[in-house]
């Protein structure tokens, strides 16, 4: 079993991302902070921090918002902590400490804390786990506990999510006076596998098991639930999947017998997360198996490209296989995040480069995409191809083709937030006698391996360049495993400038020797331009290419070439890559021949378009969209 | 001014829709006079004729249904009216008076007759025009009695109708005491223009009039009177157009300032036919003329090319120039009969072969692919792309992947029933001294032309061959104007033998001398498969092609083709047209050349996948769907 390196241990260092975690530090934790605090000019307030104002009896009023109100101050922290781990700051930790203050003075006697149920009344709690997302708040509390006690040592937050822990296994668990229940939206699971490793309190990883070992079982707990609320309307999942109910949540069968990504995408992937914590925590491999299953179900038939999931904007949800219209997608921003998590998570477990690849495909396309490059806007959905006016002017369109500020419902922005200033996570993890690299972002890394002080030296210019440096600042003798990307077609490895033939295992190139302080490791992946085709089961895709370079797609852009893109096609074949550093905060361009058609005509004409030919630019997808509103496109026709 | 020709002296001996007007009066009448009296197993209730009995106090009961259920026993009977011009039925025609009789006993002292007040409190009348299709209800009344006196000489419906309009003229009109108030959806104007025809009654056409000049003026009378009733929830149709509120019903300016295609597909069409019917016989040119603004955007910016119009189902409704998505298209059957209406109506008051195109192109394709091929079964939605996986497991989809034994909203069926039996009058229209032959059906005609008795014999085996045999069976001298398709590269016309060069005027070929009887004009117009291609502006169609065969719109089924249709591709050029008498109903197929991309790959992969040589089979748009359910597209890539 892994473990991910702890964030003080690892200083990133890397051109492409520094600057992005210094805006996410800079700007968006003060700016989210004033959010949660209702004080942005112009922005829908939050309440967030007003609510638990209310809870905690400092201040009159009603709760407003979503019932999950509470993750936007949950997630904020997490955030903030990661950012504490490597860049300590006094003062925002002081903001941070009153916070959790505030917090602590509204939870209850017996560790309930969730300031919907605490205005809204009491007496409501737990009945209806289905709709109303306690155990997710509690979830992202426990993940801020952790990481703000990792981050400062402080206790008093880990102590007060504990408390709630401890509420629910009160309430929660096999026992028959206790309720049989378990989350609509999946979190808690997670969490408490978090809170287990830093408590080691044996309780908290049991009752994960328990919620996924419940999960889906008949007679149906929700079913009970609705029941005794009177309900008298089916459930609105129920609309959505009148076959198998609950799909919605992934309770329409116990979660060993789920095959396919299904239902809500977010959910789907942080129960994945939760089931591989736990069954690896627990040590439980059907729960492992399981989650693997499903998690290669989607990257396999229901992952886009940009590594975005969720193929339908009714129910924010997964469709079916091979489904992927890239203009109707969901693609939420939070779901490629997830899918990043749990990738990362089955890593750490049975390490295989198909894991490391995900995650390097979320985070260059589909999760990056999902935020301004001046870290102030974001998408909710991150589509693949966008008409504006067909994004404004029809009303069966979910898709908003400009980056917005802030979200009713805010889900994204923090969690892009904790992907960032928690990036170390994925880069490396460790367990008693080998390393792994999983991304090639710059750094300086300080490491316990097979007992000794491992020490070393990352640079590259990723997604750019494929070249990676490795300079070990100490003597060590383990295994450095370094993942071999799935778009490197050759990938050339040196030691102290002599090539070597290293085994691959799983995906990941083995050194498994005594390194010397000073050793240099390179690594030369060359990256081209590649026309990718979409298996022949996906519609909309037909036909067309989209352009990747690295582990980076690239789209067209109304901005570079004109309107109505969809009269432009491309010649695959030549293709030339360009680095800008003024454009676009630094972009490698593609540029290469293609064709437009442009005669105008009968809106039916028997007369086939004349083309033209013209030079396309293809800018990096996960910068579109950051100079107007104007078309886009991933995928072009083949000339 | 042109007319249509009376049903009575058009027999229709067409090989092509014989049968199908046979159906329909043989199947399709009975079975919906069945389902209007709720004696159909399986099929949910009409109430239709149980709510006319309970508003004339036969039963006790409720009402059920739409507001505008009583339009199912009138549309009805205008279809059997049509039939019955030309096939009287005794037996069915006391099936009509016996309703007749019932909707009499209904009907108030002061002429009102819509079973939804009557039942539901007469008190509420006239107080939700904008939702509430009282007005439509009676349009679609003048309809039916006016056909029914045209076919049957009986004065009894036509003098109840006149009463029901006498109501709405005693309420509403530009005095000070009476209500300014006009329709949500748009109808009695067109129905009280055909009462104005057959009684002279010039109240009706001015009160028709009266609603075409006061739509969409502010103050808004919808504004006013949605206060009146108190109510506070926004308008359905507002949140929809929040920029021009209204737009939905055409409602947003005056009918005269309104330019292009907008809102509800079917009132807009019902409108401009009002529109056209009423700038002619109220001698108005700016409404003739607004129409056809209005109508001309539709053709050439928002129509599908299967006639097909309304691009969202959303307000079942137009949506933005150039936007016409295959398969998120609504081109609900009834639009695209509204659109032959329009056509029709504009023709007759100055007649161009657009008009006649228009007709031509939705009756041989977006019309008739509403209804199956036994009859029994209809299309609301009329896609032209499917893959049924993607309409029945995504519920952001509204397109049914089959057709429907009936409709809760029943208003397809029976309006593609007086399509049918009436679709005499969509053939010929005449004026003093000439006679318009607009569509090519084979048929024995007789007309009053230029004061003498014309008659003569077409002969045509439309759609599948493009030569035309008119045979006159009398002399008579006058102009005879053949329609010169759109589609005809050449046409040759001869004249017992001798080929003429005839002069071309707005479209039409003009024969103006003297026939003798035994004459016989042939017009000769060779078929050949056309591969359209769409405007550059329209996106969805960029690359592809769509087939035709003189009017007739072609598509790709997985029955001939094989699944994953989209893996194939076109090779424009050759292409074998056949006629296979026992497929379809008799259908020309076409074959030709072709590509299918068939390699299993991953999701995504660097190789492009490899095409094998195939042939490809189309058939008819109109046909598909009846051999089970499976994959249809009518727009294909080019190889």
């Amino acid at each position: 079993m892994y473990h991910s390196l702890p964030l003080k241990d690892i200083q990133i260092t890397d051109p492409f991302f520094t600057g992005r975690i210094d805006t996410a530090r800079n700007i968006a934790i003060p700016y989210m902070w004033e959010t949660l605090n209702d004080r942005v000019p112009g922005v829908a307030p939050s309440h967030c921090i007003e609510n638990f104002q209310i809870a905690a009896g400092l201040k009159e009023g009603e709760f407003h918002g979503f019932w999950f109100q509470d993750t936007d101050l949950w997630k904020w922290i997490e955030g903030v902590a990661y950012s504490l781990a490597t860049h300590p700051d006094a003062e925002l930790e002081k903001t941070v400490d009153e916070a959790i203050d505030l917090a602590g003075k509204a939870q209850q006697e017996d560790g309930y804390l969730d300031t919907y149920y605490i205005i809204k009344g009491l007496d409501k709690r737990f009945t209806n786990l289905r709709d109303n997302h306690e155990m997710y708040v509690a979830g992202h509390m426990f993940e801020a506990a952790v990481a703000y006690y990792e981050a400062t040592g402080k206790r008093k937050l880990l102590d007060m999510a504990c408390r709630v822990a401890d509420c629910f296994d009160a309430n929660f668990g096999p026992e028959e006076y206790k309720l049989h229940g378990y989350p609509g939206h999946e979190e808690i699971e997670l969490g408490l596998a978090k809170l287990y490793r830093v408590t080691g309190e044996k309780r908290y990883i049991l009752l994960a098991k328990y919620f996924l070992d419940v999960r889906g079982h008949q007679p149906h707990y929700y079913d009970a639930e609705s029941k005794a609320r009177g309900e008298v309307r089916p459930a609105w999942g129920h609309l959505r999947y009148p076959q198998a109910p609950y799909t919605y949540n992934q309770a329409h069968k116990p979660v060993r017998e789920q095959a396919e990504g299904a239902g809500h995408a977010v959910r789907q992937l942080y129960l994945l997360s939760g089931m591989a914590d736990v069954g690896e925590m627990a040590d439980d491999p059907t729960l492992v198996e399981a989650a693997n299953t499903v998690f290669q179900n989607i990257i396999h038939k229901q992952m886009y490209i940009t590594g975005g999931v969720g193929s339908t904007h009714e129910g924010e949800a997964f469709s079916f296989n091979y489904d992927l219209p890239p203009e109707r997608c969901y693609t939420e921003t939070c779901a490629s995040i997830a899918l990043a998590m749990t990738a990362s998570r089955l890593n750490r477990i049975q390490p295989n480069s198909c894991y490391g690849d995900t995650v390097e495909r979320t985070l260059y396309n589909g999760i990056l995409s999902g935020v301004s490059l001046d870290g102030t806007k974001y998408f909710y959905i991150n589509p693949l191809e966008v008409w504006p006016d067909r994004c404004l002017r029809r009303q069966d369109m979910a898709v908003d083709p400009e980056r917005m500020g802030w979200f009713g419902c805010a889900c994204c922005p923090p969690n892009v937030l904790r992907t960032l200033t928690g990036l170390g996570s994925y880069m490396y993890a460790a367990d008693e006698d080998s390393l792994l690299v999983d991304q090639y972002i710059a750094s300086k890394v300080k490491a316990d391996v097979a007992g000794q002080q491992v020490a070393f030296t990352l640079d590259a210019n990723f997604p750019w360049c494929g070249s990676v440096k490795i300079t070990m600042d100490s003597a060590a003798t383990f295994k450095l495993m370094l993942r071999k990307p799935y778009w490197a077609k050759t990938c050339t490895l040196t030691v102290n400038g002599e090539t070597i033939e290293a085994p691959v295992e799983n995906g990941y190139i083995v050194l498994d020797r005594a390194f010397a302080a000073g050793d240099v490791i390179a690594l030369d992946m060359p990256m081209e331009t590649r026309f990718m085709s979409a298996s022949v089961r996906t519609p909309n895709y037909a036909g067309k290419t989209a352009l990747m370079r690295g582990p980076v797609v690239y789209c067209l852009e109304e901005k570079d070439n004109g309107d109505l893109l969809w009269n432009l096609s491309v010649k695959p074949g030549e293709a030339k890559a360009e680095h800008h550093p003024e454009l676009l905060c630094g972009v490698t361009t593609i540029t290469c021949q293609g064709q437009r058609e442009a005669a105008e005509s009968d809106l039916y004409t028997e007369e086939a378009p004349a083309a033209q030919d013209v030079e396309l630019t293809f800018v990096p997808y996960y910068a579109w969209g950051n100079r107007g509103k104007g078309e886009m496109s991933v995928w072009v026709r083949r000339s």
